[in-house]
């Protein structure tokens, strides 16, 4: 596992966690979850984590006031996951640049963790599809949850 | 099985066909298929249907001429399917009305029935999305399938 | 509609629902829910209904006590769904017989009907893949649910 | 783009690939195919070219002969794709240690690279899931396409 990785399990921190249970259907022929829907779960509890900070992806897109598509993804698999376990999907931190910014995501079952990942986002303008400072909206949201004070508590 | 399904199971007529292997994460915890997913494979041959017959769904909805929303849909299992499992996926029949039409699927493992479905399309206005008459190209290429003279032969 | 799915959209009684939103990942290049997601919801509610009435499907996979895979199953699309709406799917019948049920399914938004359905499943022997009678375990938590009498209020 | 995924960018090798037209229902509700699909395509070319090896894994885990879940998964996305676009998913490379080993994904559109990726993968005991050498069968598919000499024609 890389540093940001090794950082990301070891996190105290939350700024959001869903619980949810493993899907009869997630699950592959090899019987545990397939690998690439950990990134829908990552994804998932990065928009209800928009959604609670005020900047709804779904008011986004709607209105095209802003878009920030993914540069890049991965994830670490620590342990399987079965049909029927119950995990928590939790954002552990937010890293802010001037175009871009890093979510960073844990996956827990009985508190250890099972699995943590990375999304790396773009900011662009809605019409041309080229790179832009993070709007506002966006940005106060992300940072509500990025603050270096005391943590957060908020969990769903 | 009701009447319609049985049909399709006995046709002898291919309008358009796709063969596939089942892939690893289509399957769910019980180790076949999950059923949702044969809805997938139907909706797939629909749209290699419809780019072969001239009036490809991507381009109706880039230029906002027809959009055909779906009102009902329902297939039948007659056997598992497994993964790594070669299947052929067809479109046997369409049924057009002035503002709608049906599509009759069937799934076939080594020429045996395994699925077979149906979807029913309303033509709608892509702005007010009200029930309209199905615009002329997109009967044209559905017609074109439907004829009552020689059988079309199928296609991969 | 035909008749059992005019009744399905116009019950009453709620033997199991759950409150979701709908997934940024859920639609399509159409814009609105892809039809066959309507079924992974229509499953998860049923294994959730399962688990509430004391028979978990992952129990019975991971025992080989029961398998009762879909035989039939359809929807009737009433309106479209889109990204971020609260839905609300319950299950509102069951109807059983010696080898075989139904499980009805409906789809709220804002408490109007947006999506109704069925699925049908036939009980297997988990080793013969071969019809046997509804297992006693399946048919008390299935039936739980079906009784004739005081309506179940829906829980969440 | 960090620089093992700049090389998988630049490769001009190609092990194994598979011509695919990007599906309706992959796309997400900006538009684009949803970031998690990408690891769909990869794990689909992964099986083609196990299968094409001599070393399907459906028949890996009908026989139980080996197992090997993902530790790692990454993604660099350099262009979104869109519903209709005919894309080319290949392997470029393969790197083989004692108990691990990696695969290098690339998706062309149009002979420019839209998506990079990488997979790593652990040889388990198919029983107890504890790290195990590569078995034999595995290490010869996999190392047939990790050639250092000639390069391997593209094959779709």
């Amino acid at each position: 596992m890389d540093d940001a990785l090794e950082r990301i399990a070891a996190s105290t921190e939350v700024l959001h966690a869903e619980r949810r249970i493993v899907r009869f259907q997630e699950v592959d022929a090899a019987g545990i979850v397939f690998y690439a829907r950990v990134f829908d779960y990552f994804h998932d509890v990065y928009v209800a984590f928009l959604r609670a900070r005020g900047a709804p992806l779904e008011a986004a897109l709607r209105e095209g006031t802003w878009v920030a598509p993914l540069r890049r993804a991965e994830a670490e698999y620590l342990r399987p996951l079965r049909f029927g376990e119950e995990i928590a999907v939790a954002i552990v931190a937010v890293e802010l640049e001037e175009t871009e910014y890093a979510v960073d995501y844990r996956i827990d079952v009985d508190g250890e963790p099972a699995c943590v990942g990375r999304s790396r986002h773009v900011a662009v303008d809605p019409e041309r599809f080229r790179r832009t400072p993070i709007p506002d909206v966006l940005r106060r949201a992300l940072e509500g949850g990025a603050g270096r004070g005391a943590p957060t508590p908020g969990e769903s």
